[in-house]
């Protein structure tokens, strides 16, 4: 058997996805259950005044209307727990009513009869309106979780107002600095200082939200059934509003149709209640234009960016700040940008900065590689106009700065093994920046950009059962959003000796699994992986333990091979595995079943980097980019399935392409979300794909990964925009500091040259 | 925290059964579902010439009728294999045809509206009858599995036919001898030599058989739900007809409203096979007619036994021979019999036969201690005659030869701790006993009479993890007949060191679980409790050592109080489990998650006695026999619950009454049912208990069994009849040989007399 890690075995469950037999949450459908369609806000900010649900519960097959009065009263501390509005709605979309019925026709006929009278109230939408020390407040009565005092006047000064003085939509500020950043910019030969703009972008995941939820006919249990990252993270959110106990919540993760970190908890905890209060099994399914403007985006930003360098190529200063349009809640993620921004080059004298600010718009969530695009088409883009300015190479620029192993982060702690030094040595030796000349030669447009992901952890643990048909399976409860059920058969398999299809890998429910955290920040491989092999291993030990008696040899001297216990280089010894398994599956049997566990809690993370390199032209007339070829490189740790790996940074990378050159959520001054179809809010397509889309891997392995490996969902799509920024630059002798790089700007920029 | 082994704690889901809140099986109802209603035999034996479903299809509603053409062609090797028949009808309640339709009464409507044109062939009923060397064979073409040889002349010569020829449907012969018995009975001061009779008797569980069945929508994976004691067990035969994977096959176990040996598989296979024909989810549930005529009750016997005793109260040569009705399947119960027959008591010279015949009939099954009521019934019996015409005390006589540990079984292999020694020493001291002369005064008869179950073994696995809230989640896939999951809320809140309402036991399905065999045999505490008390101590070190890195304190240190871990008598330091398990299931977290196994395999069995005194009266006029007093005292090893242990013994002794009494399977001479609903079939009611009805238990510990258990199900219903046949013939004076003791047939003992 050659190695099973490295081979290219396709999606386990690709064809039944493809072939329309998987069954996604929406396909559930429970005997009596009712469908449920949401009301929502027209108006950006408004007090409620009445409800009229008269009409909506005369039509036939109307069960009920549920509205803030049938609902306990839980704080609105995060989005999943706004629930429906009490009082106030605080954004256009804001639920208000749920209408429960026996079809989702009705449902929705209903919601369009519920009669809402609302007061407009003054709002604010824009990350430059809200940071104005005038600007409407949000939340006018504070905000909820945090102390009254913080939510009237922004937790610290921020944004505009540069002092104690802050605007009271400012709701998080993180900072870290080190040296002295006056002395760092006098040492310097040239400064930088730009301001870079990233719009609002949409997850855009194929499937859109469905839940369904059964409370128990007890009444003091529940079932959730739901497309979420993070099953055990809705159980705890649905428990909390139910008042039971988590582990009285099952929560069943269905095949996620892409997620992308959209898809934690959103109206989870909302129809657990109408299930509770109805009686009934509730299911819904949000249409495109409710995950448009109800759903969680990533955030529009605004990155201030001051760089100061030595014409020798040392960074001397850096000093940035992230401000980030959060909605109507805040995100935590100012501790991220800071952290991105300040960390992948080593700059002694540097202060970043991440700001939350909120506007009345819906609220913003995690989209792969949450920030890390914003703060890389920042930086990236200040480091290629730096480069330029003091006519360094790019790349010798930024290998020369570069983070290595051991040096600080941007909080002061020191990065662990990382390979940025061995993906920006792979792009010095890669035909497509070697030959980059020739492309200039042609009118084209050269850039680069490096996109670095920390990578995350959480514990995780596995079971592992050797079944009577010979079958190996692994219990878990990670749910697979990028084909890790296949990676896993992979290890498993490598593990103990048979093939991949001998693996059956079972992710349970919040209740039959054992414990895994939440499928985000490029952390499962890493996490679960080290949990299944040890979970092997041990059933490997028990197998060839058992297989010894029956043999009269040393385990030690006994091997796994096609399918069967031999004594090494004896197949006329064999057992099968089947028929070991059944000794201990069997009446009046003394042998122990095969099973086993693991255990692991990562003792740090495995950060993972990408380089990519774009060859754009520019249409003069139109100022329309064409990108004709991108180079990922990608140090992945190990690549346990190539075929997966490639898989994951082509699509990063296209969605890369999306934040670089198409897509933009666009309000206007109502509040109103303009691009809340398909129509209007332009993915990038298949024509957008490079005619030359290479994707290679470096291997630096994670010292605690299985195999070496380490996450690779995330970094490539952070540095896609930035790259494509610095090729239109480079192709256009000038710079577009917004994102996307529509043809206006491009055009305009063009003119500026 | 007082302990809480030994604590009486009502049933964990006692309340909902109640209240019918639990969702039964038949309660199921899944989208798209099918309802199956199935075509039986009118006839005992006939070939099946036509189907003709023309009528039965047309009516509105009905979606398919499926017969054997349908199906794979799969040998009938077993009553769950037989599914539809091909040419040949074998009984009376042989399913011909399943339809299915959109509702359970259109699919009866159309069922009665199959023709089917038989063509009767010669059969056979009653255990005398087809014993005869010219008895119509039930297998004329052979019995599945067997040897063709074998099934048409009867594997070995047995019954009335004494040498090599035998009766076509003798299916199975065990015999096991020791000593001589020429020499024994020679020895002997007395001989008595008699046959016993026992009518077939019906487990009739409150809940039928109630199945559904889907398969998945890429159609190699399918999902059962049904009201089964072994989930693993109906996964391999689903699996088998499906040609699937075993693995592929997750079997959910629906509550069991009943099962007592006749819920481990019956019509899961065929519901399968409909469920893929018909692309649709199928659902069952059997009517009460269905379960009397088609399901698979306790065979009618007949024993034959010849005893010699000195006047000293020594047993000198047993001489048994039971033979078993098993209908038209051989159950492989026949080497359990002379196991029963010829273990208890220590006989220097016996031989225990068992034989089982085939006739026209249902097959049987097994039923709580399956041949041992029957068994003892006749040995008890022949015992307390023995007695009578020695003039021994019948309690002495038994004691005198009494097994103990390590005194050969009928097999020859020694018998491991076991109790009878005590139960007799307790009964010989019970008032009851002591007192009976005042009993027989009134006349009232007294009878004793001793029950012994081997008990089962079969190798289980147990997960354990620590929820956030603090609840201990144990997961197992038991099925749980007979408040096990109470149980073992019980043992794993004593190994933790908890209050048994935080322990959570999640019984799994076949995927979801780690493995258990099925629940029978008196073994699920004795098997699984070892590995839940392993799973939980594995937890609880991991707990003690986390803890102990938090408090600062070697683990050896710490304790579990009150829902929390402290530093030994120092309550200030506590720190709830809650919070400890959250540290283990959080974003960053380097605590690995609190997730323990246990994997147990009992090294042998550990046996239960149950003795049992009865005191009656017999209206002399009617013959009617009226229980006034009942005892039961019992080794359980070691009482978890004796709340549970005396329900375990109520509801077996129960039992015991309807088989002394009451219960009688009747077939006319065509091979009809005639007692095929609960009007016709005498069931004991709550009027039928006896005034006095003590259940008291002694200690013997189990070696291995979870704080000494040993299974408790079992032996209580063994010894009834027998304890109730002895009574009356001490108060009539005259034997009655045949079960059940009906007003008659003790009318017509009492004009013996």
């Amino acid at each position: 058997m050659t190695s099973i890690i490295g081979r290219e075995i396709k999606l386990e469950d690709g064809a039944p996805k493809v072939q329309g037999q998987l069954k996604f949450g929406s396909d559930l459908v429970l005997h009596g259950q009712l469908y449920a369609r949401l009301v929502t806000s027209p108006h950006a900010h408004a007090l409620v005044t009445a409800i009229d649900t008269t009409g909506a519960t005369k039509l036939e097959g109307v069960h009920s209307v549920i509205t803030a009065v049938d609902l306990p009263d839980i704080a609105p501390a995060s989005r999943s727990m706004l629930l429906l509005a009490k009082d106030r709605v605080r954004f256009v979309g804001h639920p208000v009513a749920l209408v429960l019925a026996e079809s989702e026709a009705i449902a929705q006929d209903a919601a369009d009869q519920v009669l809402v009278n609302y007061e407009p109230q003054p709002h604010v939408t824009g990350l430059e309106a809200t940071l104005a020390l005038n600007a409407a407040p949000v939340w006018p009565e504070g905000l909820p979780g945090a102390s009254a005092e913080a939510a009237a006047h922004g937790a610290v000064g921020g944004g505009d107002s540069g002092g104690a003085e802050a605007s009271p939509n400012v709701a998080g500020d993180s900072t870290f600095e080190r040296g002295n950043l006056e002395q760092g910019f006098a040492e310097a030969d040239h400064i930088i200082e730009c301001t870079y703009r990233t719009a609002g972008v949409h997850q855009s995941y194929i499937e859109p939200h469905a839940t369904l939820v059964e409370i128990g006919p007890t009444g003091d249990e529940a079932t959730v059934w739901t497309a979420t990252q993070g099953t055990f993270f809705v159980r705890d959110a649905v428990a909390a509003v139910l008042s039971m106990e988590a582990s009285s919540v099952r929560v069943v993760g269905t095949p996620v149709g892409g997620g992308f970190g959209a898809k934690f908890c959103l109206y989870e905890p909302l129809l657990a209640l109408a299930a509770k209060v109805s009686g009934r099994p509730v299911s819904m399914t949000m249409n495109r234009m409710e995950e448009m403007i109800t759903a969680t985006p990533a955030p529009a930003t605004r990155v201030k960016v001051k760089l100061g360098a030595k014409r020798t190529g040392e960074m001397t200063a850096l000093d940035a700040e992230l401000v980030m349009d959060c909605g109507c809640f805040p995100g935590s993620m100012s501790i991220l940008g800071p952290m991105l921004m300040g960390s992948n080059y080593q700059c002694p004298n540097q202060r970043v900065q991440g700001v939350e600010v909120l506007t009345n718009s819906p609220s913003t969530g995690a989209y792969r590689a949450p920030a890390a695009p914003q703060c890389a088409f920042a930086i990236e883009s200040a480091i290629d106009e730096m480069a330029r300015a003091l006519d360094l190479d790019p790349l010798e620029f930024r290998a020369a700065n570069a983070s290595k192993p051991g040096d600080k982060m941007a909080m002061g702690n020191p990065w662990p093994v990382m390979g940025l030094v061995e993906v920006l040595d792979a792009m010095r030796n890669h035909p497509m920046w070697r030959d980059r000349e020739q492309a200039r030669a042609q009118g084209r447009g050269i850039g680069i950009a490096i996109g670095g992901w920390p990578g995350g952890i959480e514990p995780a643990a596995a079971a592992c059962s050797l079944q009577g048909d010979g079958v190996l399976q692994i219990q878990i409860s990670s749910v697979d959003l990028t084909g890790t059920r296949t990676t896993f058969q992979q290890i498993a398999a490598e593990t103990f000796g048979i093939e991949p299809d001998q693996i059956r890998i079972i992710s349970g429910d919040t209740q039959s699994g054992p414990f895994a955290g939440s499928t985000g920040g490029s952390k499962i491989t890493y996490t679960v992986g080290p949990a299944i092999m040890e979970a092997v291993a041990e059933v490997k030990q028990q197998v060839l333990e058992l297989a010894s008696g029956v043999l009269e040899a040393d385990a030690e001297d006994l091997e796994i091979k096609d399918g069967a216990v031999q004594v090494k280089g004896a197949p006329q010894s064999a057992i099968p595995l089947a028929k070991l398994a059944r000794k201990t599956m069997s009446y009046g049997s003394t042998h122990k079943p095969l099973y086993g566990q693991g255990r692991n809690a990562q003792p740090g993370q495995a950060p993972g980097f990408c380089g990519q390199l774009a060859e754009v032209s520019v249409d003069q007339d139109t100022g329309e980019v064409t990108v004709h070829k991108l180079l990922l490189i990608q140090d992945v740790g190990k690549a346990i399935n190539p075929l997966l790996v490639r898989g994951q940074m082509q699509g990063g990378a296209m969605q890369g392409l999306g934040w670089a050159l198409y897509e933009e959520l666009s309000t206007n001054e109502d509040g109103q979300t303009v691009t809340a179809t398909l129509s209007d809010y332009a993915l990038p397509h298949i024509a957008h794909l490079p005619t030359e889309f290479v994707m290679e891997t470096v291997e630096v392995p994670a010292p605690t990964g299985p195999f070496g490996a380490k996450g690779v969902g995330e970094p490539p799509v952070i540095a896609t925009a930035a790259a494509v920024a610095n090729a239109v630059a480079d192709a256009v002798g000038a710079r577009v500091r917004s994102l996307p790089l529509s043809p206006p700007r491009v055009l305009a920029a063009g003119r500026e040259n």
